[in-house]
């Protein structure tokens, strides 16, 4: 999956719609060190004209927010915005022949039906992105223009059971999926609400969206299959825990037949052998050991006798679950490394 | 399941072997302000001659720990020793006529085979104990002077799931249940383990003995099944968080056929309708909820279509989860309110 | 300073007005379990008609918030408001012969001056209030109907340095102290602002108010003095760390001359020898010690040579640092033991 | 202060002794990605032939650690080992003609008398390194093969006053600095103590060794005094908070005249005008502002009439406290920038 590195002359400029909530700050964060980037703009409506170094001290950044008001003289585009509010800007921005990366989930789904249930939103059915996982489609990223950045539970998820649907299908047949995951409250995005406080946060757990998290038909769509017509059982509760990063999935996985333990760990690290940033370890994965990289760390186990596996997966919600995922989209779409800037 | 209340003349003296842990410190503040208790010793082998006030300076306490001798002069003895040095105690307390609480995992298990498996040790056949848990085994518990403390996951989950089984057999079936628990650190004990450092464990999440954790035999048991021939799959993650109390439970259970939300939640009212420390919830339970409570606040979804249900509980894991349950264990015993001392 | 215990036959009436904050919540947990307390009504404008239950489950309490229309049904008002609003209401509430015991900043100075300075308020200046820190002015407080509750930082200020001022007057010359004060993040209230959510404070220290915090005159006052003509130098520097509960105040203090560390400790000893809360340590002090407590934990030593102490306090700033204090105030001037309900 | 960037085409080999702690781990991740540096060896006694990756996986290192018995085949030593260790190897590493930067404070004060005072170690006189604070002695650092590393309270204080002893004397003097510093966890190292554990830390602050710091001599020396004839009076008070990374310090400076805020802080400026890692902030500092950087930030302000000033300063104490000065050192020693592999 490596691409053979580019001799490092040539700059692109880039900008970020939306760069001050946390994935936005982190894309600045990862672009302003990027050997390839030069950073153009940074826009974010409701922080016009403050400095960058007022709300990200840490960032070293003497650059200030903008307003967004249609340019496009960058060569790409990363947008980092709520819900709903990429779906007006990125058809101009393809139309002008710019390089798209959209870290919302305005474009994950194929589906518009699946769209409208779980985004509460209308959505033009012409609208249509390469799901940029790099370690399932990255064929397809290499030759787009226009990439819709996976959801950062559904990255967590589909990493650590695609290795059971995408290969070897004749030989796994996966029955069901029960899925827990625990995010880092830096997932709700950079908030005001009281009950992300760290009064109300600190020594809690809290699950929410049980059944009804819009990462779902994600996470169907692709292991290729749909929410409407299921190809196995998929049950899915998301949590926020007391810390500010990362996510923790853990995976129950019924197949048809049991398994031979170091058949499926030989087949993950085959599936992932040309994958950088995926890791299969031995001993089991914990948040801190992905904590402010961009790995995902797949631990798999038994969980008894009958076919039944535990996958536990990890990753930094803001950077294999956004940003740094969109920086590693960016680098296979100009042909780089696609570790470039990211270790 | 309320007892009449005593009329509060007789005061019973207590004693706590194993005082200076963390479940120890609790029951201790908690037997502090029992209003029919004196408490008369406090055992710890390793903290000999040490005050109190110097582990646990927010107990108030002016006692200082001693070294267990076989003194047999309390009425009452709790045991919150590490698992295997219960073994050793209990039968010459149970010989002299004291009442024994113990909150080891030593006499849960009634089959021998199934302690050594998942314990790691041998075990006389003959010491049995009642299995205390109140919301179930209330009347046994009543008439019983050895009382089997649960785990503190084992009491998050059995909870969760015991009005699926324990009445209505007939019309419910489970078929699976899939859970996955967070634990707050301190469910670890008062440890020097550098794995449980705060350095180590802010802002991380891991998980720990996948399918072998000794609580899996114990919720079996409690459910009236067993891990060598059970009536159901079950599969059981233990996970600890960024917190240093609480458990939480997501357990997802698979039914025989579709369920009506409103009929699972009138049957889980109606279950514990006696039970005053469990509170069945519309809204979703968090940790904060019963942090610091003797309670176990439960919340029951449907996680789609087709019988699948997503139970989520949270108890306080020093409380419910150990000293605040065997408390309740006590005064039903003696025929008190079973929430004398712990509101 | 212990009164004598009444015969707990009477309850009062008890009403919470602004009930739905932290410090109104730790009332309303105290109050419901105070043995001659009955709690009739709590108000909480912003959250009228919610049930407790909704935004503080672990309270256990079956009672819904209220808007106050200026009721005076009830024995004894706690107001909990922010800063401003109580100037409003404590006048009728006195006039229609309530006891009142007010939470906020607004009655605390007796100097209007002062208090235009740093709570920007205007005021009048005939409403006096009794200044509630029972270890200083417990007589005062007995025969007082009217309680200004202590600030949380000013309690923990206040009597880690009293004993320096407050007797032996001619033995020991206080010409400076500095203070460095850390508190729980709880301390600004139930929050939504961006600044204090988990994201943004978990592993973080900052400092606010340099110079200018509005507790700096209550110290000064409490200890004798003012801002305008200080017979001491003062410097505080307020904080806020990664926790919920708790203030940790370290106290640099230039005496005048030399100073034997035996005899200051046992002065402390001696001047608190009758206050039950206050705990003059041998050992260094730390949060954890108080959480959760009414108590004022103080630590003595000499930081050098040269008559320089430090001295460091820790409270719990919802409890001493504000409702266990006030309750504390409330049973004195009722005249029975001032730990009823606190411990 | 910065220095001519070379060409870049350089190579250096480097050796680690102590990797395997969290400041050892800070120079792994540093010195993997530098671009001028090979590393060659991680020595660690306790760690001897684990992969690096066990103990941490997020640095992506497929190192192991070794024992050290005296090779000498790098260029460069970095030593992050225990205090008293270094002092048995520097003299052979320098008698070999290597470049060695020392983390611990075996070499850090020339007093002998003061480091058996403060250190309890006996310690040979002739043994000197020069002391590697580039903001005050970047020229004898260039010129250096052996630097002792400043501890990381001493660099988080003596950076906030320095500019008001180390020039300008004639215009500006220091009556007394009163300092309290906040430190993250991790400043104890990667330990097994129980007092560090998270069940003990989470909600804590805690002070300790008041008076007798060992960094106070090291901090009075570099500011040009000593401990035993100090030429102003200086009080510190030390103190560990819920947080792993991290310093946060509050300085109360007594100046002998009043001073003029705006002249302090253009003073300032200008004394670090050519620090690139020194930022004098006009708002508040905060720990996040520098977390995972190797910046200083200051920020400067008055406490109240009389020439009293508050200096808060904030650095991480993994990298400008230890592991990050020590490569900024190490760039100065090599005549290259000094901010390489350090943003």
């Amino acid at each position: 999956m490596n691409q053979p590195v580019s001799d490092g002359s040539q700059k692109y400029s880039v900008s970020i719609i939306g760069a001050s909530g946390y994935s936005g700050a982190e894309l600045t964060r990862l672009l302003l060190h990027h050997p390839q980037v030069e950073l153009r703009e940074l826009y974010a409506f409701s922080q016009t004209g403050k400095p960058v170094s007022e709300l990200y001290p840490a960032l070293d950044c003497d650059m200030s927010y903008k307003s967004y008001n249609g340019e496009t003289e960058s060569d790409i585009f990363f947008l980092a915005l709520p819900h709903g509010e990429a779906l007006q800007l990125v058809p101009a921005l393809l139309q002008a022949g710019k390089t798209v990366i959209d870290l919302s989930g305005d474009f994950r789904l194929k589906s518009v039906l699946e769209h409208q249930q779980f985004y509460k939103q209308a959505k033009s059915p012409e609208a249509v992105m390469t799901y940029g996982m790099p370690e399932l489609f990255g064929e397809e990223i290499k030759s787009s223009k226009a990439i819709s950045n996976p959801g950062c539970f559904a990255t967590s998820i589909i990493l650590g059971v695609a290795p059971l649907f995408l290969s070897n299908a004749s030989i796994i047949k996966v029955r069901s999926i029960t899925c827990t995951s625990t995010s880092g409250i830096s997932g709700a995005g950079r908030s005001s609400k009281t009950e992300l406080s760290f009064s109300e946060m600190s020594e809690n757990v809290r699950a929410y969206k049980v059944g009804i998290h819009q990462h779902t038909p994600e996470i169907m769509q692709a292991l290729g299959t749909s929410t409407s017509n299921p190809s196995f059982d998929f049950t899915f509760t998301p949590m926020i825990g007391a810390l500010v990063r990362g996510i923790y999935s853990v995976l129950n996985v019924q197949l048809d037949k049991p398994s031979d333990m170091e058949d499926i760990k030989r087949h993950y690290r085959n599936f992932y052998r040309n994958a950088p940033f995926v890791r299969v370890r031995e001993s089991m994965t914990e948040v801190r050991h992905v904590y402010r990289t961009n790995n995902c760390d797949i631990h798999v186990a038994h969980a008894g006798a009958g076919g039944s596996l535990v996958i536990v997966t990890a990753i930094d919600n803001l950077l294999k679950g956004a940003a740094g995922q969109a920086v590693q989209n960016m680098n296979i779409m100009l042909g780089i490394d696609e570790r470039t800037g990211l270790s």
